[in-house]
């Protein structure tokens, strides 16, 4: 270690000890004779103060520095003069006298001031990320965010959840949204896709009879990125089997009443309040409503909505489409159901929603091939499509699949949420544009010809 | 819940109970009258009995019962009669006496027996995972990932780490391993690229004032895959500020008890021996010797290797490459050191030895630029090309980067030697084969036209 303490440690017991801080100049003020620095690190501010007559060599370095240099300063602890102790930071009352300074690395001067007051350009302060994040409202998103990962799987332990890895290469599933492309080099001419979930992976866990997994997952989409989209997004994804959705509900509700307490520190009510997909839109116009009565005073208002229809009838195509995926069970869960019209079947489907933002979303799966194959017949899927694009699902199915179901929560969307920020890149460590860039790393670029060679890929001219 | 109790818990005080199990038909034994079955699910197994006089119904639908069908069985929890008990699993004492029966799901006859006698071909294993993945070697080895996963998460939030993500669509650095790429859409003929690994990101953070980081991070190489390769793999992935060496090792041993004890409940001596580079070279002619005295007995041996020569002749290209990273720092960290003939400079860098694996590998960081331009200037990268290659994290530096260094744990090579596993693919949920290849999912594959017109990429002709 260099150093003895942090910068946010020393207090009035502390006053007469030796210590050795290391930090960022966070400020200067030279008096001439007295040259005060705050250095800061990840714990808080600690006042040094340099007198000639201590140390004269450091006394003359120390007004050399600038902002942001890194420097390691040794002294002893003492009492601020009466009248210039701080009461807003914990230490405040005492400062070090320095009797050594090590300047570690310097620093040019940043592009901007780092503080949350706002006024640099969005692109500037992510070409610059490392000193954006070191500005005190996303240094506490991030922590909060380490939190709230570690609330979230401890819940999920608690209640014998097995946690699993997913790949990340895998096979491309044209359904919904677009997938990236990874070109394989050991097979030319084939491509593995990112996921955009988990979602068939965790199915074939229950069919391997791990019965609860989860999962804090990465999922990829090639959408053209709307305001609040990333091309790469987190969540917690659930399944679970021999259960309905009534367990559900009662899992998620204890794993928000915990994350919220361990994270924001506020209790939460539970049961959530339910309402239909019919009611929702009657009502609100939304199938996401924000019921908060006064919302300056709610922090945090959660809602399911349940009863969504099972199928959306698509004008363009003139067919009907599933309104979730093609896994979703009807409700109640029986083949008696497809005797309806279409458009009066519910499905086993249920959102939640805070404060207005859809927060997770899930379903009771459908288990039985008899019944998977009537949605694919409804919903004009042949079944030669069908073993195209699910085919290793389908397959597993006819070896003893469990009733299962589950949920997956957006974390990004949750974390916006609890900061109280007003985009979800505050809450993301290195996010994209809107145009998919990453202006710190210049990602995506060119590359050597030499590597599309490798890949037996190339460009197409223009 | 479709169930009262998991197929491992009922035991002799629940005897008169009611009780409703789920799970898989394990085995049958018809003795006309009386059928038994040993219901399965991830707890364990329960003996179920279908006497006609009971339910006749449900005895004559349990005689149409085969292996892995998934059921559901009410009945009242019975004594075994004498002789019948089974003392090998907790559950042996007692037997259901069903009273109702529903198959949940048929299954047909699976392509090989659920077992772990072997004899089957992995490839064959890999195309159905979702059964191998019922074998109880495989059922025990992911809820020990499970549990490792935890262990080391919740000692790393202990010693006040903080948890990030770093994205997997990046930027191309050609270094060390070849990329995966991934066309961009948006921004037609650049690439993204999957990450090697975290480190420029890592550092990122650590010029972001984080000082503690870790994460549980996918890392992708594109190589060719030798025995126990995989493209995506799993790494603990740790940096600090303001530390040196000593303080990784004492980090690495206290996390190494705390997982050890977690996971096998074993207890391990710290601190770990270490041995230079040069000694091991000489006595085991090996940079990882495994010093286990009786290898038999000797579960595990915890070695570290120092002192690493900082730079490696290239004999090929007649020039001085880097050991381990261009970022690695002379030991001792000072620019004096580049006065001694390249081969005499040791590296502050340490492998992590268990039993003759390489487990983990780090380094303390350059943090001074006149010294990274040095090590630029001694292994030929020009200015230019250093730029072009690791400019977002030069510039960062040139903002008061704080002296850092860490270490990355591979968790796959970890899990197998815990659970003694021959091949790192029984610790991966859903490995790929030496070819790259899922055999479950067939990934990769062809992909539509479409797609790749999308992307502005098209095949080569072969």
């Amino acid at each position: 270690m260099l150093r003895t303490h942090t910068c946010g440690e020393l207090s009035e017991k502390d006053i007469g000890k030796k210590a050795v801080l290391c930090g960022w100049v966070h400020s200067r003020r030279d008096h001439g004779k007295l040259i005060f620095i705050d250095i800061r690190d990840r714990e808080g501010l600690t006042q040094v103060v340099f007198h000639p007559k201590v140390n004269a060599e450091a006394h003359k370095q120390a007004g050399e520095l600038r902002s942001e240099y890194v420097v390691r300063v040794s002294g002893t602890v003492g009492k601020r003069p009466e009248g210039t102790i701080n009461n807003n930071i914990p230490t405040g009352v005492i400062e070090i006298a320095a009797e050594d300074l090590i300047i570690l690395n310097p620093s040019e001067t940043p592009p901007f001031e780092i503080n949350d007051e706002g006024g640099v350009q969005e692109e500037v302060r992510l070409k610059y990320r490392y000193l954006d994040l070191r500005r005190p409202s996303l240094q506490k998103n991030f922590r909060l965010r380490s939190r709230l990962y570690s609330a979230m799987r401890n819940y999920m332990n608690s209640q014998g959840f097995i946690e699993f890895e997913t790949p990340i290469l895998t096979k491309s599933t044209p359904e919904g949204a677009r997938d990236f492309l990874v070109p394989s080099r050991l097979a030319q001419g084939e491509f593995y896709a990112l996921p955009q979930s988990p979602q068939l992976f965790k199915q074939i866990l229950m069919v391997s009879g791990f019965e609860k997994y989860y999962q804090i997952a990465k999922c990829f989409r090639d959408e053209d990125l709307r305001a609040d989209r990333q091309p790469e997004f987190t969540q917690l994804d659930v399944e679970m089997s021999f259960i309905d959705e009534e367990d559900i509900f009662k899992l998620t509700e204890g794993l928000m009443k915990h994350i919220v307490k361990e994270t924001l520190g506020i209790d939460i009510p539970t049961p959530f309040k339910r309402m239909s997909y019919d009611e929702a839109m009657k009502n609100y116009n939304s199938d996401k409503p924000d019921i908060r009565k006064d919302k300056a005073k709610e922090p945090l208002s959660f809602l399911w909505v349940v009863d969504f229809p099972l199928f959306r009838y698509n004008d363009e195509e003139k067919r009907w489409d599933m309104e979730h995926h093609p896994f979703t069970s009807p409700r109640p869960n029986s083949l008696e159901e497809f005797k309806k019209p279409l458009d009066q079947i519910r499905a086993n489907a249920y959102d939640l929603v805070i404060n207005g933002s859809e927060i997770a979303s899930g379903s009771i799966r459908i288990h039985d091939s008899r019944m998977q194959e009537k949605i694919f017949e409804l919903i004009g899927i042949k079944s030669e499509e069908a073993k195209e694009r699910f085919g290793f699902l389908l397959e597993a199915f006819r070896f003893g699949a469990p009733p299962h179901g589950g949920i997956a929560f957006g974390i990004d969307r949750l974390m916006a949420i609890f900061t109280n920020s007003e985009s979800i890149r505050d809450v993301i460590a290195f996010p994209k544009t809107q145009k998919g860039i990453c202006p710190m790393t210049d990602a995506p670029s060119p590359v050597a010809e030499k590597q599309l060679r490798e890949l037996g890929i190339k460009l197409n001219k223009r």
